[in-house]
């Protein structure tokens, strides 16, 4: 299909794919002449990745990049993909390695992994981030809001059905996107799923408030 | 103190600092000369607040300046400050609400909250939220990934302990802070300890790599 059909079956302005294209989100079309080119199913598929990773993921240009990349290596075991991926996702150190706070934060986060049997690299940039906010929290006297295995036992056993169901898939290419998606959007359902979790237990601790308002 | 011990006990440069105070998310400190004030422990706690949201929770200054001014306001009632904490923190609406497959999805994750039974407003912002990840999952023929109920189960019990945690709280300056740090800090370490517990899972079902390592 021409760049125009690529666009109304997308819902992207043409300006967003060519910048899409500009930066080497998007693979170049089939040239057909001159300033024409065209574009299959594949490209519609990637653009819609694209716009998962930007427009829900909040991902910048730069962090897609990274991510897209990682989909297109074809040379991964699906275990060290799970790695590739989510590396770019975790973003840089904004924490001060030598800040006590921060190192005790670290320390709790390694014991809670170590405690639960958690297989996870000790270097892993997850653990610097989790870090970070178990830091954050106690830094602001948050100390109750730091429940660590609260938190583990929720995440644990969607965690485990979901990689369940990403190794099972047959096509390696499928396996990726499923990781990077399952973590990008489904971080963005499972945050969206709490807050509403939130405003029911918050309605159901205020019994003065009609069904659902305020 | 002054605005070095203030910079030196928060790990905060003087140029941040005064950024902060520029932009109207640091209250101004205590006149004590021309070019000199005075700054106390609120000023600190404030900054730490300041530095939580936007360097590990991610969020603009722009947000973080309407969240500080939820955070500020004591006319509140317990359960309308969580609306109003969530606000600023819901972004923008990204997609088009007559996209049919956004129109399906928002209509998947309301049928969700009823099925579950819960209390919350039909035109919250987070029912937005939920549909713009779930229609981009299936735009992707991601659709296994699409489990609405594993979702909802491993937030609720963590949703409902957070939200006694804080309604238990005497001030309601410290609830609606708790409030605010237990959804953006909660989400940033909800979404950690999930990619751990992805890596764990995964280095289970591949037998054959070393603990922790790939």
């Amino acid at each position: 299909v021409r760049i125009a059909d690529l666009s109304s079956r997308s819902g992207t302005s043409i300006a967003s794919i060519k910048f899409y294209l500009r930066e080497g989100l998007l693979p170049a079309g089939r040239p057909t002449g001159p300033n024409r080119a065209e574009y299959d199913e594949d490209h519609l598929h990637r653009l819609r990745l694209i716009r998962a990773l930007i427009d829900v993921g909040g991902l910048s240009v730069a962090t897609a990049r990274d991510v897209l990349a990682a989909v297109d290596r074809r040379d991964l075991t699906s275990h060290s993909l799970m790695g590739t991926a989510h590396k770019p996702l975790s973003g840089p150190d904004r924490h001060d390695p030598d800040e006590p706070g921060w190192v005790a934060a670290r320390a709790e986060v390694t014991e809670l992994a170590g405690r639960r049997g958690w297989r996870v690299a000790p270097d892993s940039p997850e653990l610097d981030r989790a870090a970070d906010a178990v830091a954050a929290l106690r830094s602001l006297g948050q100390h109750d809001l730091v429940a660590l295995d609260r938190y583990a036992d929720a995440v644990e056993p969607l965690a485990r059905a979901e990689v369940d169901q990403v190794l099972a898939r047959r096509e390696p290419a499928r396996m990726v996107e499923g990781v990077v998606c399952g973590t990008i959007l489904g971080e963005r359902l499972l945050a969206a799923l709490r807050r509403l979790a939130h405003q029911d237990a918050s309605a159901r601790r205020t019994p003065d408030l009609a069904n659902g308002a305020g």
